[in-house]
């Protein structure tokens, strides 16, 4: 059983990966979960992240051209709700991603946006692990990366692309505490635009000063992605990059800091989990009165709710 | 000791108060807050949210000088890094809001943008609490509003403004999932810029559609608030609108749902600090070996460190 749905989702079934990430995403497949997990480890897992309407759906067709010309496989993950992969954005755009729709060598999934605190992220990595266990050479996950579900979203790949436009001169300070931060290469998108030096010069002042004393300096490249100018030079970049984390050692070590993280919030998901069903019984609202609320703060009211440690 | 401290902080100490908030941000006054929390009730929490260079800081100027004129006093948190009040942004803005600083019935905070998950929205509240029970009238709060933590700061408030600019437009559907959703007043500032009539119709579609049959509709107003137009139908509106929540009793029925929000993150917090305390001890990294990495999913490996439910 277990070999047989390997098998069958190996084989590029595409029907299948479909119908499991469905069901684990409402939770009815955990089991099945599990025993792909370990298939999971092969894949290439790819962030791209940037400010809506900084191109990132146009590179990631190219991107996908780039790899299908190689003959590899590739899987997409859009959390970002603008995404055309995500069906939003603009009908002209959502036509041009179709290229690839039926190509069975590429498999294309948007995340919903929203979801509990934390849920979100660890539903994201369940999907890119099942779609790795199908056997896909890459995974790009596309996300917009503010917020800390979207941070822990491009914490949990083996390398991220940030693209930015010629205009995200003054907004690269306010990105410095999201996306910019995770950049293992810059991307300065639509670089025909006015600017594109300019934050090309702002980034490379950041990534000196950021990375000083480590063994490698992000890259930053400017592309034109509707042209397809630059884009092939983004690919070789990723797979030099890669290469340079797999031989380094650098790769097991982030994939190994990823996965005590993800334990770390399972196990805080489930500790959540066994409370609200075996120490609470009824409505939290009904035990606590409006004096209640008025006298005493809400972490004093946790710890009267949770039993006392011994 | 515990009416000193409310003696003096209510007596308008600001260093007191600064030092009580930096305490409670490092983990050293737990006690403190607590015996404050019960004076927090009779504060007004506005949240002030939209995208960095929507005008934001600009309107909370012209509201502090609006709030100051009838003589009531106002706190001011900022958890925008990229806010002049957060000490980010141009100089000029940071001259321009510096009018207030000397004014003792203003009181300026800004919350780093980093933290744990969650922990940033935590600490956010406990602040607000703390600048409301030294008898603030009103606390407004700026947030950028996109992200996990940044939404369960403007759900912990008591009514939300969301400010956009005429460029908007395209990025209404990408903040429907964030600051949008949350708005009880919309703010087209910089109106004399091009567009600002689309946004406006935008919103107005929006609202209209998702407040139907409810017992309020949000204004959508417009404003140029570098030039003080349209600041103080913003401010009335505001009072209105809080006015219209105590009346309908629904100020009760949000505070009410926050704070059962609030218990339970504090829930989940204690929780997971007492697992870590109590069952862990060493390392986390020296109990997972590579090959369980390859072999479990993280939700194995969490269930695994959990000990067996009775």
């Amino acid at each position: 059983m277990k070999k047989d749905l390997i098998a069958k989702l190996q084989d590029g079934n595409s029907n299948i990966l479909s119908n499991l990430i469905s069901a684990v995403e409402n939770g009815h497949a955990g089991k099945q979960y599990c025993e792909l997990y370990p298939y999971s480890h092969d894949t290439v897992r790819v962030g791209i992240t940037g400010p809506p309407g900084a191109g990132k759906s146009t590179l990631i067709n190219q991107l996908i051209t780039l790899i299908r010309n190689e003959n590899k496989s590739v899987g997409i993950i859009s959390v970002d709700p603008t995404s055309p992969f995500s069906g939003g954005a603009i009908l002209g755009d959502r036509v041009r991603m179709n290229q690839h729709a039926l190509d069975p060598d590429v498999f294309i999934r948007s995340m919903g946006s929203r979801g509990e605190m934390g849920g979100l992220a660890r539903m994201t990595h369940q999907v890119a692990d099942i779609i790795a266990s199908s056997g896909k050479d890459i995974i790009l996950v596309e996300t917009i990366g503010v917020g800390q579900a979207e941070a822990e979203i491009i914490q949990n790949v083996d390398m991220t692309v940030v693209v930015l436009v010629p205009e995200s001169g003054d907004d690269i300070q306010f990105m410095k505490s999201g996306p910019v931060e995770y950049g293992d290469l810059f991307v300065v998108n639509k670089a025909d635009r006015e600017g594109s030096s300019r934050v090309a010069a702002i980034l490379r002042d950041y990534v000196s000063d950021a990375f000083e004393g480590q063994g490698y300096t992000p890259e930053i490249l400017l592309s034109t992605a509707t042209e397809g100018e630059g884009t092939s030079e983004i690919y070789k970049q990723c797979l030099g990059f890669i290469n340079y984390l797999k031989e380094s050692g650098n790769l097991k070590l982030r994939r190994r800091n990823q996965y005590l993280s993800r334990v770390r919030n399972n196990v805080r998901d489930e500790l959540e989990r066994r409370f609200w069903t075996e120490n609470i019984t009824g409505d939290i609202a009904e035990l606590i009165s409006d004096d209640d609320l008025r006298t005493y703060s809400p972490s004093e009211t946790a710890q009267r709710l949770i039993p006392k440690e011994k």
